[in-house]
């Protein structure tokens, strides 16, 4: 292949001194570019070719940031990666003073609505589900089992509740319970149970010895202790199948509340949408991202919630996230968290090296600076109104930065307790993610992702790397699809076929 | 009630002040002991009673060892417990020397044996399992939706084959995967897919852009990459169903081949047994942990394997276990995960009262001192021949002291990657732990528990506190159970019903 098509390659900004290759069966070696380069290389979809000659030392620049310094001289035509290339140091967070942007103030947007479950507190559902959470992984093997048989016995009774999901996790005993840390990990077991799916219905299991007592996980004002917690060592059981039958007889009552909800018209204002992005390429920051960052604005637009998140991920680009802060007050929290991970990680023994993954290089991000610029690109343009510390709730309405780790699975998480109602994720590199609490619509930073997986991407932002569709395009469809996912109307892939991920707290702490 | 049993309470050690109410139902104010003690308040079952009048400061002597002092001044026929004990400090590690204490040798055990699956590397199975394993818990929605689909359809068509069983963890990405600590999730994760059970026929699914490579998890010299490790990633695959038709078909070949093992008669030396104790009331260490001891030694005189772990639950003994190491090298490999526990918790913040859970003290014990002497017990009296760092494997028959935290469902992970093929777990206040890998044998320390819980607990070391049995007895038939589970003759309650715990990692390294 030697064409020359003007979409062999893509420039994010003007000021680049790099492309991304985006013909998807890569650059062969001697392709000549319609901007007259020849490459020197072959150069794989995704990564970076020179469009410069380039000295040792010279800066990098992609999206108009610099992402490193070449390491050696750099004939333009040429492929650069994380071997060519010298990671910046990150922006020291004492230099970064508050200045807050300019920003165009766009319209509200009026009129967009969906169909979800309202809940006393004034939170709205998009799926009716019985939750029954846990004290302590002791009782894990019970509160599965009895799970399944409330899904198999008692569900069909009740056909207005969509699931009854058990929210299992790792944590409840043989941990130092009284540090600081501790109250991560149980604030976050805490706020899942309250996530608006669950209608204010979650049972609590409890063993009764544990660290983690159970009425830590009630809400203040619950309506009845009796009616929502069950200890397996309460003396009234005798044996399992007594212990099962009070479960049952719980879940009944729980059931019997939740089934008398019904979907009702909602304005677009009452989507809590937490946005994510994992196993990233470097399409991730050239379609998928701003792609959900357009849909991000257009909910907050329509007075909706959006959260980002992942610490490491938005770390070296926080001096661009700095100026976008409400106010001082957020402009503080924002540096205060990632002022505690750095020294979380520092204590830890790691460095910020330690985010890109095999499979982000592989996809053409050479490191974590080039991979944050790409990653708040998932955050649009919007006000940031609020900082959320993990395993907290979002208080205010509109974007919401919520501190998480980067890993999926544990931000999921995280989100979850923040009370999200809809969970978007960005994936190049491909996932089977999921979570049977909130429906996660997933969107493919390439199409040669959403065509071999046809059946477990849920969105394809690739047209954008080809100019066929554009970013506000393919971000209005987003946004519909997201009020559509929040409806029922739309089923997504991985509930289609049942495929869900476990619950991973975040346990800074040490085990006891 | 106030009878003059001499039952009602019971004396561990002649040096001791204080005495243990075994009566179930707990002893009145006014009641008239044999020893002419007359009670002056209520003491519930477990609680300790002080047998002499104690001033402020006095030792407070159980076990023979001092396990706290007087806070007040204390008129004998009172209750002691936390509120009126001081903790004392903990052994200094430095201020421990070796000196191998004088033990009695007792002769070989010969001639018992059990039913077991031989495997190529001279481990031997008690259960034949297919485990499916994981690089990263992205994965684990398609690992436990494929697990179910091989028990329903494939599991049948191979009857020598018990079960099929998704290893499923939370690690893999998100991880500092290059700082020193994460060789400890590495290396669990690693070592458990080669349990004895799996009969070196683990497959391994694989996301692709994981941090934690799949090929990590290989036992060095396995027979194929290709045969044993599946990308979700692989492009050769075509959507979902092309991945699930991959992963059936990968399984098919690991059943055919495990359905040619055959159980035949091994010694007894080729039991690996991991004792382990959670909910501990004050019987535990009169009843359950010393009959376990005794079966502990049984084990050793066969020749086979027994570890016993959770540091922090024997820190506070450990002078009572460095002269029981085979020598002095042995010696320091225990202080030294002795250290670096210590080390881990203060780095922490937490301090070693975090052990002791609210079950414990409702249960009598007042401090982890007192869990602490009762919790060694298990650990019968032989010799320590080994010292096993978190998530290896053991190395040396005999028994291994195995370093883990004291978490029930953590230590029970890392005694499944250490090689365990029995797993013994005693309990007080009761819990319904299980796994599904390797049998659970449930040992109550009263009968007031196995009487409720007929059909959770699987042996009641009860009678023990009321004479009716010798604590030999108890080991004797524990040991005879062992076997019979071993063999697969005598099923556990937790596999009758199928109550699993998961499987929970020790990470002492942060997340990204």
């Amino acid at each position: 292949m030697s064409n020359h098509s003007a979409i062999d390659f893509i420039k994010t900004n003007i000021a680049d001194n790099v492309g991304i290759v985006s013909n998807p069966s890569g650059l062969e070696k001697g392709t000549h570019l319609s901007n007259g380069i020849v490459l020197t290389e072959d150069i794989p979809m995704g990564h970076k070719l020179a469009l410069e000659d380039l000295q040792q030392g010279d800066r990098v620049i992609r999206y108009g940031q610099i992402i490193g310094f070449t390491k050696t001289t750099i004939t333009k035509g040429s492929w650069l990666n994380e071997l060519n290339i010298e990671m910046p140091q990150p922006p020291e967070l004492k230099d970064i003073t508050y200045k807050k942007s300019e920003t165009i103030s766009q319209p509200p947007l009026e009129g967009y609505t969906f169909q979800g479950y309202k809940n006393a507190d004034g939170s709205v559902g998009t799926k009716n589900v019985l939750a029954i959470t846990e004290s302590v992984q002791c009782v894990a093997g019970i509160a599965n089992y009895v799970t399944q048989k409330i899904k198999k016995e008692l569900l069909p009774l009740y056909p207005n509740v969509d699931d009854v999901v058990s929210l299992g996790h790792s944590y409840g005993c043989g941990v130092a319970i009284d540090v600081a840390a501790a109250l991560v990990p149980i604030r976050t077991i805490k706020h899942i149970a309250q996530n608006p799916n669950f209608g204010d219905e979650t049972m609590i299991i409890g063993l009764g010895c544990e660290k983690l007592r159970p009425e830590r996980l009630l809400r203040d004002g619950d309506r009845n202790v009796n009616d929502t917690i069950l200890y397996l060592q309460d003396e009234a059981f005798s044996g399992f199948e007594e212990i099962i039958d009070g479960i049952m007889k719980m879940a009944e009552d729980h059931l019997k509340r939740l089934n008398q909800k019904r979907r009702v018209t909602c304005p677009a204002s009452d989507l809590v949408v937490g946005m994510q992005c994992g196993g990233s390429d470097a399409f991730s920051g050239l379609t998928a991202n701003p792609a959900a960052g357009f849909a991000s604005d257009l909910i907050v637009r329509a007075g909706g919630t959006v959260m980002f998140s992942e610490v490491t991920e938005v770390r070296d680009a926080i001096h661009l996230l700095v100026p976008r802060a409400e106010n001082e007050q957020v402009a503080e929290a924002l540096k205060n968290e990632m002022a505690w991970y750095d020294d979380y990680l520092f204590k830890g023994l790691a460095d910020r090296s330690a985010n890109t993954t095999p499979g982000n290089k592989k996809g053409g991000l050479s490191n974590i600076v080039e991979k944050a610029l790409g990653s708040v690109a998932k955050s649009g343009t919007s006000t940031i109104v609020d900082v959320v510390s993990p395993g907290e709730k979002i208080k205010k309405k509109g974007l919401n930065f919520v501190a998480t780790p980067s890993s999926d699975f544990v931000c999921g998480t995280l989100q979850l307790a923040a009370g999200m109602n809809v969970h978007v994720f960005m994936t190049g590199r491909g996932t089977p993610y999921g979570l049977p609490m909130v429906p996660v619509i997933k969107v493919s930073s390439n199409s040669k992702l959403s065509n071999r997986w046809f059946d477990l991407i849920d969105f394809d932002a690739g047209p954008i790397a080809f100019g066929t569709k554009t970013i506000e395009e393919m971000g209005w469809a987003l946004f519909h699809l997201i009020l559509d996912v929040a409806s029922g109307t739309k089923k997504i892939a991985t509930d289609k076929i049942g495929l869900y991920n476990d619950l991973v707290l975040f346990n800074p702490g040490p085990l006891t």
